[in-house]
């Protein structure tokens, strides 16, 4: 129904550009939109957990521009490309909105020669996806990305990055979640063993990674409808697609008669078994599940793959059920970087990316649903007169402060009144209250006014700068 | 000649493609530039001096697409239109990059109705322009904005507005610096009194406005020869845009028998006054130049513009000298967010935007000239081992620290060397080691080493963290 409202939607706006001749349509384009202050604080607070995790494991950060070479992105995505936001072409060169972070990333590395390096990147992605499709998807919008680029020992940065995403899960408070692990080799033995030919491995896999959202029964048809897969191979898939489990079904694995014959498949299991090993170590195994029908789209990845799901919640409080998907996902891919090199020298890589657009909207359907009130400035003191002709006064003060540091503001009157003054502040959040009046000048004091229990006390002025740091270290 | 090598190198590059087939061209779109981890430190000093300096004045943070409708920029930028980076039609509405975030904000402000907000966004901006003409000068850069929109009494935006530029300046350092200040309706009021036609205004403005790079000769010699200015009139010009000065100019000029019969220019001398006593005020008359040949591109101002401008410095410390040039600017444009009302509503604006580049140029070029070394991470401590055979436990202590907030890192080896991983402290600037050894585990301690002093204390497992955290505390 959504889809038919948002579709209607467009129509209806469509032709009213029509109707009247130069009708100017005030929006942003499909699929975006604009951050108010108060979208942007609560942007902020998520924005300040994940950097600090990022920073926590070391991380540098880098900064790519926002379009590519169009010939850079060529390639990369698979059946997505036709996502891809392309330039005009007005001269020069053709270029391409940035799709994700990951492929720029490895042009990076490619074009510096870096072969070693940690890095995060918080940065805005294009996709000209359907927007009206799923909640909170959009064209525009942000990707955090950590990745650990090097030949180092096995799935010992593989760990970390799974660590991280349970870090900034945990930290953010989104309720219970499951991050689901596989390893596109031990997807491809299983196709192999499972008897899908070469050719469609990938196809096939693109149909395996319905799964999460569709039940076996469909995707089985498009197996053998669309896709022309033979029923026999793809019900040997569908048994091992519903297996999931911990280190019990990677032992399991390493002893099925087929998988164990089959050398990419082993290889898998053997480095998940290590994966696990060191999950175990850093005490989060319980969240995670060895999952054999995670597959993920993405043409690039190599070895390990996972995903972060949040589970619904069971909560009465909350009117509408909290959208339920994944928030992270991310995986090992090995050959991207070559793909740049004139050489084909690799760079073995691996790397999570926080889809922070579904996080957002987690956060800001339980503010709502909370009674906090988000303050979105950070103004300690509002700089106000009790009596009219104080303007000049009010400036010197303010500019007293704000050379000090603190944050002040004041009302851009002449003669403001001071209910209105004290309005402001209730309104906005500002804690503090700096009056200046006729006699207060003559005494060298300022009265200071806490908004929340309304008491007053007199500070004199060389005081003030530090009775306000004082009373507001908390902020 | 760097010019003409540019040129050169561009189509050095292209025949290259042409050569080889297949030949990628391995590099980011003319005129952008990736950020590696040491300019991010760099850049985000800056951009902490200007986010505490907006947040000090009480701006609220907002954020818009990075494109917009092509209709939303059409008929904003004058001349400067050809510069605007339009997407390709790919079907649906007709999309360009953001031109500068004044438009965007407008847009926003009549969009939601907003009619009073003090706010900042800091966010990169799209010119097709010829990037190679000027150093520091680039087709995808930075711009901070924050602007006061409302009804307001005159000037208190105004001069706010021009306070936040000293502070800025004077917070980065920058080295000495003037803030040119004009009004459009002074500007207008002296091309009208001079015996400029009304057609001509903006284009001899955008001649004026040239007088930054060139002499008045040349600048009179555009205005009579291309654009058909009467040699007297352009006399006349000459003379008013030689004066700069303070509150003695302002003064002068509000008697000058001309000037002072005409009504818009006595309108922006009187409140031109204003301003300078509130600047007064704020302490900062000292930079401020009141300055006739000050005039700035865009179409939209209406009242006050302003533009700071670094000073050369004498040093003869540093090779080559530091670019000198237009660091902030801005201005009011009362009519702009009424462009995108259906009724025409105003809402008038201030507003300022610091132009980040180029403080970036030259804070690389003083820091390179320094020896000071950059940190481009925060990491408190490095986990090592002394032997071999101790992964698992430098995961688990690793993991511990994490999970307390610590900064930790650790090599992604098995087995590596002890002065490997010294060596990798030295050389990323980590002030901590804490080395696992077998014996230490037998102990219940950590040998925790001070990078710096090559001292070593040996601590209790359980005081570790507080250890830590005491000895990285100022950092």
């Amino acid at each position: 129904i959504a889809k038919e409202v948002a579709k209607l939607l467009e129509m209806k706006a469509q032709l009213g550009t029509d109707e009247g001749k130069h009708k100017f349509v005030l929006k942003t384009p499909k699929g975006t939109r604009d951050f108010g202050p108060k979208e942007m604080a609560i942007r902020e607070r998520a924005f300040k957990a994940i950097i600090s995790c990022f920073k926590r494991h070391g991380a540098e950060v880098i900064d790519t521009p926002v379009f590519e070479l169009k010939e850079t992105l060529t390639g990369k995505y698979g059946e997505d490309s036709k996502l891809i936001y392309d330039l005009k072409d007005q001269g020069g060169e053709l270029l391409s909105l940035r799709y994700d972070l990951t492929v720029p990333f490895a042009r990076y590395l490619a074009m510096n020669k870096i072969t070693n390096i940690k890095r995060y990147h918080i940065a805005k992605v294009y996709r000209r996806d359907n927007p009206a499709m799923t909640r909170g998807r959009y064209r525009e919008f942000y990707q955090c990305d950590f990745d650990i680029a090097g030949q180092f020992d096995p799935m010992i940065p593989d760990a970390e990055c799974l660590k991280i995403v349970h870090e900034i899960l945990s930290d953010l408070q989104l309720g219970d979640f499951v991050i689901k692990v596989n390893d596109r080799r031990i997807l491809d033995g299983m196709f192999a063993v499972c008897g899908v030919p070469d050719s469609k491995f990938r196809t096939i896999c693109s149909s395996v990674d319905k799964l999460d959202k569709v039940p076996w029964e469909e995707v089985r048809s498009e197996m053998v409808g669309e896709k022309g897969l033979s029923p026999e191979a793809a019900d040997r898939i569908g048994e091992y697609v519903q297996l999931h489990g911990g280190l019990d079904l990677i032992e399991q694995l390493l002893q099925d008669p087929k998988l164990s014959q089959n050398k990419v498949a082993k290889e898998g299991l053997g480095d998940m078994k290590l994966l696990f090993e060191y999950l175990t170590l850093f005490g989060i195994t319980g969240k995670i599940s060895f999952d054999l029908s995670l597959a993920r789209g993405l043409d690039y990845y190599t070895g390990v793959i996972f995903e972060a799901v949040l589970l619904q919640q069971e909560n009465e409080h909350v009117e509408e059920p909290l959208s339920v998907g994944s928030v992270a996902g991310g995986g090992r891919y090995d050959g991207l970087v070559g793909m740049f090199d004139a050489k084909g020298r690799k760079v073995p890589c691996v790397g999570v990316s926080i889809g922070i657009e579904r996080i957002f909207s987690i956060l800001e359907q339980r503010l709502e649903a909370s009674e906090e009130k988000v303050r979105t400035t950070e103004t300690q003191v509002l700089v106000a007169s009790a009596q009219k002709k104080l303007l000049e006064e009010r400036l010197k003060l303010i500019s007293e402060l704000w050379d000090a540091g603190i944050k002040a503001e004041m009302l851009y009157k002449k003669n403001p009144k001071l209910l209105n003054q004290l309005q402001y502040c209730e309104e906005t959040g500002i804690p503090l209250v700096a009056i200046v009046g006729e006699q207060e000048l003559k005494d060298g004091v300022v009265k200071l006014r806490i908004v929340a229990t309304r008491e007053e006390v007199s500070v004199r002025r060389e005081s003030l700068v530090e009775e306000i740091r004082i009373r507001t270290s908390q902020c």
